[in-house]
């Protein structure tokens, strides 16, 4: 697995991260942008948006283009990866994401919000056989039997992944069009289809999936979402109210790690977002020169 | 003098104010939007910007045409207008400006940040003797002598009005180009060209203006800026580091008071503003809706 070394690191290619990524830039900083296939859904799926200074009714789409296409012209890099955690070291920070590992003074996490919701279990059994990421963790669960509860079509990958290691895999895709890509599934994994996860039960360590009608015994649970919740990125996060709490610079409880947009809180708008990106950006920037 | 009721008074047409403004339209609220003669002549005289997410390369002065062109096309105007005071009432405030009194529900200083240095002395004096508003309180200076200081060529329209009031006005214009506006002076004026202000005195109440080589014995001395600083525009208001103090919401200490963009401190940065004026008036929406 490769390793990257950057000054600043940020997570999410959603207005706050493309935002914090031309400052970064603007300051001459090496920065490594993480983002997933598709930058910003949400605008995306704006029919119409007013209230961005500059641009009179323009379509949420044609707005994200204008995004994306100012992060080109400046020579960035969207990196296509899945960031599973962000440990804090001594001055520094490592993110483990699925293809690699990147080493970064500073990180700004720009996220966003999540509408999905925990599925019960899943925070208590975070590390007790709940996991984010099959590559960080599958060697833990070596001939033993896993779930893969994926949101996303990576679940499919991270499955394949599992059946090489684990005894026994299922593989529960929850998202639409699964079976678009139901041939790249391994023969050895166990696909379950319209069977949702109610549960991740276990007394200590994760002993089983509740599903409806019965329960799927297994050791490891892997829930492969498109983001992980800030505080489950980074255990000792500091969360208020359902958001990540900062202070006037955005800067969080952890040394070095910054937030922006909407997982700072409302309003959910997109040129609180920009401009988050920017402040944390700055910061960042201030925070390494002065390491 | 006329009165302009509105649910939202926005003081300043910078990126914050205009922002702000774009905003409350959105929202459907009333709203009074107050500028100078020349919107943002910081973002006019940047030759080049490119970490306003959205537009790559591009100059100073085409971005601010893209800002006001935005806020005309959702039918805004602005007020050519100089506030000279913010006047909190119950649930209201009453704002002076030069020509009109606006009553408004919920304010948002704009105001930018001013490189303009206070006069030594001037803070102390205000009220006693130092006012930033002829015709609010020109009336108290009936047959006495005054000094009209002047930082904008709007101070040859106050020092006139003066001069049918006092008995003697001192008009010392501090800008470039006074020559221009020499023939609209009143004769009953005394212009001082070429000796700068260097401290107003007085025990309690002012006594005189110090000049290099001499001192002009006055009773008032209206200083005529571009714009006030907010805290002396708004006494009571919270100041920390020379910025406005805000919390998360942009509120100040004062209810139903809002600031947004460079005045609420560091980093002076366009989308910094940009944000800000929106979080600003959707908080500002949000207040009045629960009045």
């Amino acid at each position: 697995m490769g390793s990257v070394e950057c000054d600043i690191a940020i997570i999410g290619c959603g207005p706050a991260g493309l935002s914090a990524a031309v400052n970064a830039k603007v300051r001459g900083k090496k920065l490594v942008l993480l983002g997933s296939e598709f930058c910003t859904p949400k605008l995306h799926k704006a029919p119409h948006v007013d209230n961005y200074l500059g641009f009179h009714s323009i379509s949420g789409e044609k707005l994200r283009q204008k995004f994306i296409d100012h992060v080109k012209a400046m020579g960035i890099e969207i990196e296509r990866d899945r960031v599973t955690a962000v440990v804090p070291q001594d001055n520094s920070f490592t993110i483990r994401a699925r293809d690699k590992v990147y080493n970064a003074n500073s990180v700004i996490l720009a996220t966003g919000v999540s509408v999905t919701k925990l599925i019960p279990g899943e925070d208590d059994k975070l590390g007790l056989g709940v996991s984010y990421c099959a590559t960080c963790d599958g060697g833990l669960y070596k001939n033993r039997t896993v779930a893969v509860l994926s949101y996303i079509p990576d679940g499919v990958d991270e499955a394949n992944y599992l059946a090489d290691i684990c005894e026994k895999v299922y593989l529960l895709p929850l998202y639409k069009g699964h079976q678009d890509r139901q041939a790249k599934v391994n023969k050895k994994v166990e696909v379950i289809e319209g069977e949702k996860p109610l549960a991740i039960e276990g007394d200590t360590l994760v002993s089983g999936v509740k599903l409806e009608k019965r329960t799927l015994e297994v050791e490891g649970v892997f829930v492969i979402r498109d983001a992980v919740l800030p505080d489950k990125l980074i255990p000792g996060l500091d969360i208020e109210n359902n958001a990540v709490n900062i202070n006037r610079d955005l800067a969080t409880n952890i040394t070095g790690l910054y937030a922006a947009g909407d997982n700072t809180g409302q309003p959910h708008q997109l040129a609180k977002a920009v401009g988050e990106g920017q402040v944390a950006a700055l910061n960042a920037v201030k925070y390494i020169d002065n390491l």
